[in-house]
């Protein structure tokens, strides 16, 4: 393709107030063409609790105007000459993460040890709101079209339609990738703290390892229901049982906590671990740092971890499992012409648990 | 022996204040006797933090009087009938727990696993400050003899001097475990905040394991010379080295912390951590919970743990280390009469790096 015949278009937030559904449709300047690059031309999009974090600024200073979206799936419609295993047509995905130091000089421990999002050289370039190293900014997939460099574009299996495979690549990939990392598998227990777009896909994610047990572990009662019908072996509300913590206690190997309050009880949560268990965090509360209490990770021999989306391989794995295991997110398709009033209704909590935007053509 | 022809006496702390060198020499009545029990006359008895905060009632509320003490090694000169694996005159020792649930139903899941220091029965009897399930109170080592139930009191190698194992029974065990535990070994790299009497442990320990590098962090310059004779390969003075963040980011494995103040610069030492890695807090500080940063854990991937001394088997691991690679604490005798006077420079940092209680005879 010699040029292309296509706009890049997409939902800007100008200031704070566009996560309160002030976000307004324009033209956005793509990154500078580079040969190792692709464009894909969006048909999915899912709605991440990052991307209301980033229109108002809350994880510091915002680069106005941004496109935000980072669960981009769609299809190849120009392929860099230097790109090899993206082929123009296919269904491709992009994540969090559209860039790294790329490791020139194979320097970069992180880049060389399948650890791109955790690059070394300040190299982690979100798939928004982040500077590509030849000047561009990177826009997301509240959009019609987004250019992203190819090693950060994902192949999507046949067996996983569009509207699944978007909300994989960042909640998916979140969850995913910690419980991987640390060991999850067949005689592991996990439990979920707060069933939302993460946590729904962490109970999925922990089921399709293989672990034996799995326990939801939510303030009210009501999403008892859901956690059962998505698989869960326990539903636990915090709210309504009195003696949660000690029914509960040392009762599994890993808490997956998606919780954005750094209030949460910690002492409380790290009681659920077995010895040597781990409770991953993976948000990051805009409210301040976690109060940890010392005593609790001393005296059962446990520990608090956190994690960063995946890289690309570690995303290829998690669609192969998903794939084989025929996981099913639950998602709600909302229409692109509708993004504003789904982020407010996201914010709100309604989402079961994954709003995808849907570009119509 | 039919009948003991020895008193039980020691070192009592009666009060708070004890811990600031008024503890009070004087008699005290061991636990009833049981024939899985075995009494010691104490040789050397090292002299460790959790003996000042104990005294104090710094971790709560302490039961007084108080004989403090848990790196306890002497001569076995009473074995219970039911005991197998210690006999009259054997070299033995105790450290930090000196009973447990005993799992009799074989329903404790930690103490049937060799996690007896985390049993789930709240069965984790200190050797002082405890009680027994029969009733008795549990006496530590500032003292002529002590008596502990047998499945706590591990025999000494040959190759290791009274001296030198007393502080491997807590100092020694509370680095040396979470170091083993958590995958140390060819090939990791190590740091260690703060070179005191468990600090210093660590260091032995890292290097015993196999770790390829060892960094001391220190606030001054004062203990660089030491940490260079323990055989580290660097040392960083944080209040010296504008620049010690950047240039040993992501530079280790592990970090071993036995800082006891909960306003460490957390944020600061993660980053020491390479992506995967584990800061391994052993201390508990009484001035409230550690500030944890969640970004930072979750932008490099690493965790936060606790650990608590060892269980009687890792013990015996550990000591058929030291006696393999000839892990030689440096230690400075004491003797028991003074050890008043001995807590007091404890407590002001004069240790290098373990002070060692030692009775006359």
């Amino acid at each position: 393709m010699a040029s292309q015949d296509y706009k890049f278009e997409g939902w800007l937030g100008n200031d704070p107030s566009s996560a309160d559904g002030k976000m307004v449709w324009g033209e956005f300047e793509p990154k500078p063409w580079e040969e190792t690059d692709v464009d894909i031309k969006i048909s999915h999009c899912g709605i991440c609790g990052s991307d209301l974090h980033t229109l108002r600024s809350g994880w510091g200073p915002t680069m106005y105007p941004c496109c935000v979206g980072h669960e981009i799936v769609g299809t190849a419609v120009r392929v860099g000459k230097e790109v090899q295993h993206i082929k123009l047509g296919d269904r491709v995905g992009v994540g969090a993460q559209s860039d790294s130091c790329k490791n020139k000089n194979n320097d970069c421990p992180e880049c060389a040890a399948g650890n791109e999002q955790y690059c070394s050289h300040g190299g982690m370039i979100g798939t928004y709101n982040g500077k590509y190293s030849n000047g561009g900014k990177s826009y997301g997939g509240y959009a019609t079209y987004n250019r992203t460099p190819a090693h950060f574009v994902i192949k999507i299996p046949d067996e996983i339609p569009n509207a699944l495979a978007a909300p994989m690549l960042c909640a998916g990939a979140t969850t995913y990738v910690p419980l991987k990392r640390h060991g999850c598998g067949p005689g592991k227990r996990v439990g979920i703290i707060g069933l939302g777009g993460l946590g729904h896909f962490g109970l999925l994610w922990a089921k399709a390892l293989g672990a034996e047990y799995t326990v939801v572990i939510g303030r009210s009662d009501s999403k008892r229901e859901d956690a059962m019908k998505l698989g869960a072996d326990k539903y636990v509300a915090t709210n309504d049982e009195k003696n949660w913590v000690q029914e509960n206690a040392r009762s599994v190997d890993f808490l997956v906590s998606s919780v954005s309050s750094s209030k949460m009880p910690l002492r409380e949560y790290l009681s659920l671990l077995r010895v040597g268990g781990t409770l991953i965090q993976v948000g990051i509360p805009e409210d301040g740092p976690l109060s940890v209490p010392a005593d609790a990770l001393v005296w059962s021999g446990v520990n608090i971890g956190g994690s960063l989306i995946g890289s690309p391989s570690e995303i290829r794995e998690m669609f192969e499992l998903a794939a084989e295991k025929q996981v099913k997110p639950w998602i709600e398709e909302r229409p692109m012409k509708d993004a504003n009033k789904a982020i407010v209704e996201m914010e709100e909590g309604k989402a079961r648990y994954r709003y995808v935007l849907v570009n119509e053509q």
